[in-house]
């Protein structure tokens, strides 16, 4: 099967792994002329509208500013030449924006904005996001200092240093080969009609399958076996790593916690087709009719594993 | 393709997702004479020899114990008995070891431990240790405390809630078809001879397909394609979701940076097979012959994916 590219996949940048080490190329970087800058205002995003779609604006430096005491974070390189994300509220004033450029949230955007850049995106909004809630060190209290354009940050007070962390989370169609359905769920402050694939977070000493079958069993009562990974999607809100799988339905009586599930159905392959074929419902916008099933738009693997599911390619 | 089921994988217990959200019904627990605790001494184990094999050594809370004072961790339930993990330095003298238990070090025991308990024991060791290491907010730096038995911390003085982190890793072994090689390497603090699959920490904004063609270039200088999932691994040493994997070499020069990697080679099938023919290659054990090849032993994924490619069913 060939790799399927979920949106915020194929970040195209060097992310310099090795010379990122070295504080003193990174500060050179950080006053090249060549060096880029996204300034994020509460984790929304400088884009400009080019042919239809969306990109990225990146802003330069001016001369003479006062980068030293910005914590700015080295996303990497494209074609020799730095990339970094900045908190724009600790900067102020130092990046302009020009007239056609406007600040977008990632999420309303992601549908319209290039691949390429809805991965860098993903990237920056991850990273900066964690970067602002880890200021102080979990062992001990003491604030805490970025390092190497901020792979790690590194306690003031004891030797503790702390990474960005990445939550996987599996995310699951269970199919009934039998009876040609497929199992999808719903939360209470979903849109009316909405369902999606069920979905958790990994626990601590899980594997993906173990995962995949706790989170089924908690969340429809359904016994999930056969689990086959599909594909994967960096999910920056804040920090997931979403691991697509199917799996075949081992049960067929559907039983969840009220508190987790608003509901919890099987769809015959054509209610999963009529709906894929309007794509209002995809977007989860309103104006359906009364009861019809809306499913999540193209942005999200969920839309992945059930198109590929109703494709016949699961 | 069957799941492949690695070590510390298969955890039987119930985690009790729902019921763990009633803290009465979690301090019940806590006191029912039917529950069993597990008590790390600096991270190692209680065990005991059983039939040739180990098993964790659990205890009982003795009468009288002052256990609200104890941060006792939840795992979850085994046939409606609540287990729990304690660190021993917070409940001095409250569990007594049986005459025939004594403390283990998990990586060391797991090669020998019952299938079920080694993942029980990846649970509460990585569950442990994190809350261990997070007694502060890294958010504020204030204190944090332990709630639901466990499954988050809470802080004192701000709004901020964490949760206990699983880091997911790529490791991949790269296939050269043509010429019927694989792709291997060493870090320098291995003992002599030892080999294994090429690995690293998936980053922020990464899907899983990226971070391996990312680790097996910034590893080798291999172009990593085609790449396919295998199987996962708990890895508590601390908080690794092991991710395995298989690509095929879209280049064959390898180049790599000194400072990540002491050796990186191509193996031949024969070479291969004639390591894993030997136990003792296999545990990287001493009076290897000169130069002979040593690879990873049976509890780790890189040993499910080496063998996988020997057996030709990669």
């Amino acid at each position: 099967m060939p790799e399927h590219r979920n949106t915020f996949a194929g970040n195209p940048l060097d992310r310099e792994a090795a010379r990122r080490r070295d504080e003193e190329w990174v500060g050179t970087q950080l006053r090249d002329a060549s060096a880029e800058f996204l300034p994020l205002r509460s984790l929304t995003f400088p884009m400009r509208q080019v042919d239809g779609g969306m990109r990225l604006a990146w802003s330069r430096l001016p001369v003479g500013a006062d980068i030293d005491r910005h914590p700015a974070l080295l996303l990497g390189t494209s074609n020799g030449a730095a990339r970094f994300a900045i908190n724009e509220a600790a900067a102020p004033g130092q990046f302009e924006l020009s007239d056609d450029a406007s600040f977008m949230d990632l999420r309303a955007a992601a549908p319209v904005l290039d691949g390429d850049d809805a991965g860098i995106a993903a990237q920056a909004r991850a990273f900066l996001d964690w970067h602002e809630r880890h200021q102080f060190c979990a062992v001990c209290g003491a604030p805490t200092e970025a390092v190497q354009g901020g792979i790690s940050r590194k306690c003031r007070s004891c030797p503790a240093e702390h990474f960005p962390r990445t939550d996987p989370v599996v995310i699951t169609v269970v199919i009934d080969t039998e009876r040609d359905r497929c199992l999808l769920g719903r939360q209470a402050s979903w849109p009316a009609g909405m369902f999606s694939a069920l979905a958790g977070f990994i626990d601590h000493g899980e594997s993906i399958e173990d995962a995949v079958r706790r989170e089924v069993a908690e969340e429809s009562g359904i016994d999930a076996v056969n689990v086959r990974y599909h594909s994967s999607q960096p999910w920056p809100f804040p920090s997931s790593l979403m691991i697509g799988c199917h799996a075949d339905a081992g049960s067929a009586d559907i039983n969840y916690d009220e508190w987790e599930m608003d509901d919890v159905r099987w769809f015959t392959r054509d209610e999963i087709r009529d709906s894929l074929e309007q794509p209002a419902a995809q977007l989860g916008q309103p104006g359906l009719p009364e009861g019809a099933l809306s499913l999540p738009g193209p942005m999200a693997i969920a839309h992945t594993l059930i198109t590929a599911w109703a494709d016949g390619t699961a």
